[in-house]
């Protein structure tokens, strides 16, 4: 996943140093790249009015940047733009962990923080490749069937590149870590609850009853899933 | 769920006007609490070194208020604590939406945004009752069964109360809404693939191998899941 040459790590810099419980963190790139190959959906934190804002998009990851899309007057993408830096944090659920006290209960998580340089992409050429790895991403096996954007559609979406020049990650897993004496408590269950995403029956539009649920629809699988 | 008297809406204030896609936008109590009591982790956007950036977190909602923990020295609390008033985003994922054409594929979701004042909260009995309510809310039942926290435990709790001042909810339900032209290439599939967590099979801590898993693990659901 890391090409020759690369460095194996995104940090720390002095935007994405851990410094709480900063044995669950990490700066490795395959880590990073493969929480942000999983999940699809971010939230990209922004100044409104002077405020720190976060505001959920999707995203894709090509090579060692991010793309993000929007109708060309999306403000949350001008006020990235604008700011020249942006930060992008994606967030995995992977479960809760009972604890026997109500102090130790947490939760299981893998999430990554990407702080970037961020631009317009102008090329006709990037933001096809761009919106094309959107859905691919999103639905892999998808670009093969889409009918593929018109120029006026192109000219109709905005499509912004975060280069992931900085990343930090954090990562809780395993089961509760109780104190001895409350683990002596036996009547109190304690463990983990693994949640997943699951896909539910696909829906057709009712516009195409007599077309067959493609297979990447029928089995729809991300990254990292077993 | 709303109180009488109270509002029954949230906005739109200078900081949760909704400008892109406004037909997808409400500021009603009822719809912000209800993905508000549906979710259980939020990102809450803070200044860090002068840049916007979004840490995801646990909350719980009681009235009119979101309550966040964390470590006494949590930076993002801290900073949160520090700017006195801070934005919390709460996102729900709730399918994928494949349209003929690339540029109409989407993705059904429920997000809000709160603003509100952010402080401290100092009073035992508050900080009390907001980690008992953030243990319910996440895993409704448990507070039962959990040990109460002790003085000490409370010491080495930060509790932070954001009120919800202001708010905003952006939905999108439903399917592809392609051109019309692309509707008859009646080859390509079109639809919603929903998509929805899913509990797995729930993994016993080892010290506990003789107790009954409770039913609320066995059978957990968030409130909004049919």
């Amino acid at each position: 996943m890391t090409a020759p040459g690369q460095p194996a790590v995104l940090g720390p810099g002095k935007l994405t140093k851990v410094r709480r419980l900063a044995e669950r963190a990490s700066y490795d790139r395959e880590l990073v790249y493969s929480v942000l190959d999983e999940a699809f959906i971010c939230h990209v934190a922004t100044l409104l009015n002077g405020e720190p804002v976060a505001l959920p998009t999707a995203y894709a990851r090509v090579d060692d940047a991010i793309y993000l899309h929007g109708a060309p007057a999306n403000a949350t993408l001008e006020r990235a733009v604008g700011a020249g830096m942006v930060s992008v944090t994606v967030t995995l659920l992977d479960g809760l962990v009972l604890a026997r006290s109500t102090f130790h209960h947490s939760i299981n998580y893998r999430s990554v923080v990407v702080f970037g340089p961020v631009s317009v992409v102008t090329s006709s050429d990037e933001k096809r490749r761009a919106l094309e790895k959107l859905v691919e991403h999103i639905v892999p096996g998808r670009s093969r069937d889409a009918r593929a954007p018109t120029e006026a559609e192109l000219r109709a979406t905005a499509v912004v590149k975060v280069e992931i020049a900085e990343a930090s990650a954090k990562v809780r897993t395993g089961g509760p870590s109780d104190d001895a004496e409350d683990v002596a408590i036996s009547r109190i269950w304690a463990g983990q609850l693994p949640l997943k995403w699951a896909p539910q029956d696909p829906v057709p539009d009712e516009d195409c009853p007599d077309v067959a649920v493609p297979d990447y629809i029928a089995g729809y699988r991300r990254p990292g899933w077993d």
